[in-house]
């Protein structure tokens, strides 16, 4: 249950408020070299605090690796890891003790369990991506040694939409703002509608683009295994996603096939390639070596530092009004996170595609 | 790879134009009837042949069950079946043998395997669903006297698109046409231009919307095990979908938080409701006993009755026709195989969430 | 839960008395011929009526295979084969639907689910291993191409014990007596003992060892996939076994280290090995490249052709005696059982074991 | 790989001089009370250093819990855990980083993953157990709940065997002699005997018999699941563990069904019983209320306080002496782990079971 994927496994733990938050990644091939600041960069990109776009609590979140890696490369052997929390206000979340936050997971964990961690949404908290960026980064580590890069960017905040494909931008220009888009004069609108939104007390949705190049032929498997389904359940197990789409998705429904065909062609250099893309890079659920890209659509942050009506534990209304230091916007924290979960999906099925090669 | 779900499970085996293709149910609980004229119902709503707008290829699709129901009831045991193929002219493939189809899973399967059947398909086919059917139609046999319902209805097809939400049709009006869509004006539309694009030897894409009712609450797992990212794994898993939303899902993405959340509210009878279900029934990966809905797209049917440029296993370019009888839209019989998916996707849950009450 | 594997995985179905047994091989490799003469030869050696040791039912145990063989190869995608009942007697368990037969399933399935097919055993006759033997079959078509090969034979019955170890016997000669013993001589007291114990109405138990060679060194898992648990388990899920050593076993456990303990030397042709092989070819639950080799303890037959005290589903006293035909003893048509589970194991630790190599 | 269990499910790390090792608990029930005292005192009968019988090594061995209890309660979610290392002699090792230890895995490790932490045997150390401790601990707070207990003994130490079986004796006793034997006069015979192997620096092995009582009717799963082939996972799955048998095991194996055979009769209280359990608990894979009660065979230690001819990594022969503190006889400390692997595996059946009542 608290447990990605199948070959390449990350098992997670931890809630926003107690001791730690960690997880044991397992089936990460041997003789890899351990880069930790390439680990920790990651995590940096989802810190809190990091700009003035996002919250401002301050957590350092530094990984400690507990095993699996000896002598600066890993082993073979599961690598288990925390990350301490720090800097909880947990009085801050006194008041929702007994009150149910609309639109978080407060009262469908109450109804299930019977009981909760409400300190800043428990294992709700999306503070639990901080042990998907640890595990992605060590799918990384794997997958650029092939020659995999896994790229995500912020494509839409609110109403403003970055126009075009990947193809038209420099993807590495993203780093260069606060929003994570590679545009930067689009970047600027959409860090505009998040501030206006924060201080309006509000937050605003948006959608994470991602593609990943030097994908090989054959990753995926048919029927339930499709690599597109399993891409497509690893973001919708990011908190705050309500859709998946590749390729031409839900445009291309209106398309006939007439126009939506990849043609299959010589390859240059000898082989078989496609003109087109509109696939999104697989073919029957398998990688056919094309670019994979797919979007992802977050709705905005339940929390909201405003007045809501709502009901406590004893169904009698309410009131409720955040406190604390809570982001209006999550995309730009969102893109490693995104990256994370693509990476492991990819690593999964690299391992598992080893299984049918002769 | 071929085995669907963790509790409830289901195992499917068949190519197109082989002997016959089947699977075994595990994990379907003891003592309930085994209704199989309401199984063989399903599986006609999925045939080939039931409309002028779909294939005109006859399969009986009969059902042969094999073990696990014993004087007309499940014994808890694994339900073995299998369905005989008909009807197959394998010959109308006999030029696909050494070509690959555009958009097509005959290269990335001749890639991976190094050997495929490609006959009609193959294992690729979409003739695989008639297994998923059968699952799902035991799912159901579960799930309704639970209360709980499954409809899905055809609500795009290329550019005709149902307006409104499901709340505005009495679904069951979806059997009453062709297409199965709830609005019998915009199903004559849909069909027209489905029969426009027939007639162009073309195809075309559209959206299949679903929505169930009766669920309680607490169904789904934190982390991973969402229960909107396991809808979305097994719609996505089904032959030509590109995306999967729920709730507000890619609009919701434009919105502010104040106009997405959902504020609870006292229930009339007694305990905790929400006024509105923007969320679309779930909330932190549980579901909160409002309806559960969400919007798979479809790719039009790669398949086309008019030449296409393409390439043979030796890479040299080559025109192909599509010979035999193929559909020039799916909607009208995958809307069983979502329902399908989507009931073995909440029995699983269902039966998984059993081991947390008490 | 009728899986087994994680990656060469077989599902069964199917009860005695039921239409027909069969199950889905996933993970087949491709492009692997397919020899039905030598599928059927493995199913004929378990099958009942083959000598006047062991039940007198005939059954063909014919093999249909449904899907996943193309053109006499395997193509990587799902095997389903059926074997149909015949020849059944269900009239002669008629008196025990409502009895519970001693030391049979009768009364824990009856707990469990609350129904049961009473006819032979229904799901848990030890029919179900036809379906294994068909898995363990293609398992072996793959691991012969590799030079690994699995050899189980009859080593006690009830007091008969065949002295030495496997080392000491042409086991091939295993298949020159209709007990499968290496040993003329002791497989004629062992023959002799089970004919007599027919006779009585009684039946009989015995061990069945097993050697597996040509394993390469590194198929196994640290912790709890530990290459001796998976085989464990193999065995113990056979019907009637009772118990499991390998190496030297529960003799050893009285042993010091310095008796036990297997010394590395260098290997003639350069690399290491071992002066003996104690432990069983396995060390740190990873195999090293010796003998593999273990013992199945199998109870007697619960099924008695005398009569017996016992208690129908009402809780009241009866006596009950079998009708029908029996075995006394099941260990000769155990043997293709035993390898079946072995070769299903050992084929999916070395399929998995791909994933580590480079 | 990792990873122990389908629902309720045990994530181990760590190796035995890294930072720590931990593990992670997923599927533990809500509202348990966590008596800490109690998991500690779980692992204070494993630790080293508590008599003179064991290793001299000190290690405090606490147990920090990061994640899943609230206010002293579970809450469903994944409790994550860390015991840190201590006391560690890397240096004992040094010799051993080109050395191939006799009957260790070194060598199998080696070549499996090309690269491993040689101290103290890194991830094959039986300091492994100490995780799996914990999570028997937690799975044993729910069973106790239920009335299940779980009690694992050292019957047999070397050439002194315990006789009679776990009816006669009161088992509690055990925990009053180090080698935890309940009879204390054969525990005076098994110190004897480990002091004197313990004085050659040689070892020795034995068996540990375990015994369940209050097992509810029905858990276990037809075919691949038994419970006595999941116990038999588990017990092989423990470190130097040769072989495992329950009810009358391979002794039975000599035995005629009419004297094997547990006939049914009625309960005094109503319901149905057995007169005699010499099945050890389970028919057809499935508990029939009775005791279960299995035995596990444990292999001397193969580490020698002499001298050894071995071979290092380049293939040449040396001598090897080990250093450092070891045990001459793991039973005494293996009793808590029988019992915790004996308590996951009921664990995990009890929550499994629950899928299929009503």
């Amino acid at each position: 249950m608290n447990t990605f994927g199948t070959i390449f496994r990350l098992t997670t733990f931890g809630e926003s408020h107690g001791e730690a938050i960690g997880g044991v990644i397992d089936g990460m091939p041997a003789r890899i070299a351990v880069d930790t600041d390439f680990i920790q960069a990651q995590l940096d990109r989802r810190r809190p605090g990091q700009s003035k776009l996002t919250t401002s609590r301050k957590e350092s979140d530094r990984v400690e690796i507990l095993s699996g890696v000896f002598e600066g490369k890993t082993t073979g052997q599961p690598i288990g890891f925390i990350v301490r929390n720090e800097n909880q206000h947990s009085a801050d979340y006194d008041n929702m003790r007994d009150v149910f936050r609309p639109s978080h997971a407060d009262y469908t964990y109450q109804q299930k369990w019977g009981i909760r961690d409400h300190r800043g949404g428990g294992r709700s908290s999306a503070r639990e991506t901080v042990s998907r960026v640890v595990g992605g980064a060590f799918a990384m580590l794997y997958l650029r040694e092939m020659g995999i890069t896994v790229e995500a960017y912020t494509s839409q905040v609110g109403s403003v939409v970055l126009e075009g494909d990947y193809k038209d931008y420099d993807l590495s220009g993203r780093e260069d703002n606060a929003v994570r888009c590679p545009d930067p004069e689009t970047a600027a609108r959409m860090a505009n509608l998040i501030l206006e939104v924060q201080r309006e007390g509000d937050t605003v949705g948006g959608v994470i683009s991602c593609v990943v190049r030097g994908l090989p032929v054959g990753l995926g498997e048919p029927a339930f295994g499709k690599l597109h389904a399993r891409l497509g359940a690893a973001m919708l197990s990011i908190n705050a996603v309500k859709g998946f789409e590749y390729g031409r998705g839900f445009a291309g429904a209106a398309e006939r096939g007439s126009e939506q065909n990849d043609l299959f062609e010589p390859a240059p250099g000898g082989g078989i390639t496609v003109g087109t893309n509109r696939s999104g890079g697989i073919q029957g659920g398998i990688s056919n070596g094309q670019d994979v890209f797919f979007r992802v659509a977050f709705k905005p942050v339940a929390t909201l530092l405003r007045e809501q009506e709502t009901v406590d534990v004893r169904g009698e209304k309410t009131v409720l009004k955040a406190r604390g230091r809570h982001d209006a916007c999550v995309l730009p924290r969102a893109v490693p996170v995104v990256e994370a979960m693509a990476a492991m999906t990819i690593m999964d099925n690299v391992l598992q595609n080893k299984i049918w090669q002769n």
